[in-house]
């Protein structure tokens, strides 16, 4: 375990429109208002999306498995933005229910709003965070570049 | 997408008891507090509840899908405080789990806790939004009343 | 119903490894850093766990069912740290999904990360809170020591 700290900064509220992506639409205000770290919740209705819910199998290299879905379900979900190529990346968890059932994971293979979506986004500062491609996993982690316990 | 920037304001822990209801007690706290945005975070039991899980078709004229329960779960939820006609009104989407299945949804119909729930409350300022009624759906949704990107 | 208010103070970013425990991880963070009241949010995987997922009955005295796992699955999880003790103690719910399912619950019985889990806590100041046993449940929980409407 490894971790750093900061300090909040700003907060936004964004609404998202029937058939946008939390993901676009989350890195274009970070990139619009230079957040380099923040935090992200979102709550609303996801039309369709595509969801990695965990790998094809538990060990060995990792296979996403993924759900699919077109049938307009609801969503809460927590993000986190850190750098990643000096670009604004999005990772993003959220459960997606519909009728008596649901899925957790990662809509990153595709996601398009239904209706309407709140998204709160809290600016950190002064966290050295970003997010760096792994070779073993084939997946961008997060990676801390300072951190107290080092100093 | 669009989107205004406030700052971070107080924060306030609750503790709901048996019975409770999450919106009830939230929007008291706002009233109290003169709050006029707020991000919540939840967790805790949730007792009995009627649950809106995607509506019934996912084109057309809205029609909400419910789910009833009163068996006593347990619940994780993200929401948002704005007000609506000068109040505050929550905005809460959760997932509600019991055994080996889980609901994800909003559970504005019915609600009340089960032996306690833990809610932070996180105040914004600055913040230029309300919720408005939406003719189109029959819903009160988020309206930004500020943008940057509007300056 | 009764709440307390405070200040936000800083804000962590932690990177948890492959079968650490968010658990063991926050705790050790906030004995480091001094927090005795902040809230979590979680994103990551966990390869195994025991999940409280409701009381096997709702009325009468409250016996944990839990389910169990260990095949690496997708997490999004909030949770608050107060004091318990004189020590920090996490109290975390989260959606927890494998393909085409998901469950919802408090793994505090057994927890272990799958590849990275990336954890913001966010430090509240001034906030007179702590987690203390409750004898009818057999629980500890929330207790406020101080609240604006009692003064």
């Amino acid at each position: 375990m490894d971790y750093t700290a900061g300090q909040l900064g700003r907060v936004f509220v964004a609404r998202l429109e029937e058939g946008e992506s939390v993901y676009t639409s989350v890195e274009e205000i970070a990139r619009r208002e230079g957040l380099s770290a923040a935090l992200v919740l979102a709550i609303g209705g996801m039309r369709r999306g595509k969801v990695v819910t965990g790998p094809e199998h538990p060990t060995g290299k990792i296979v996403p498995h993924y759900e699919e879905f077109d049938d307009a379900r609801e969503l809460v979900g927590v993000g986190t933005v850190f750098l990643a190529d000096g670009e604004p990346s999005l990772h993003f968890h959220a459960g997606i229910g519909r009728g008596d059932s649901a899925l957790v994971g990662c809509p990153r293979a595709g996601m398009s709003v239904f209706l309407v979506m709140e998204v709160v986004i809290i600016e950190m500062l002064g966290i050295g965070a970003e997010r760096v491609p792994d070779q073993a996993s084939g997946l961008s982690l997060l990676r801390l570049v300072r951190s107290p316990q080092a100093g």
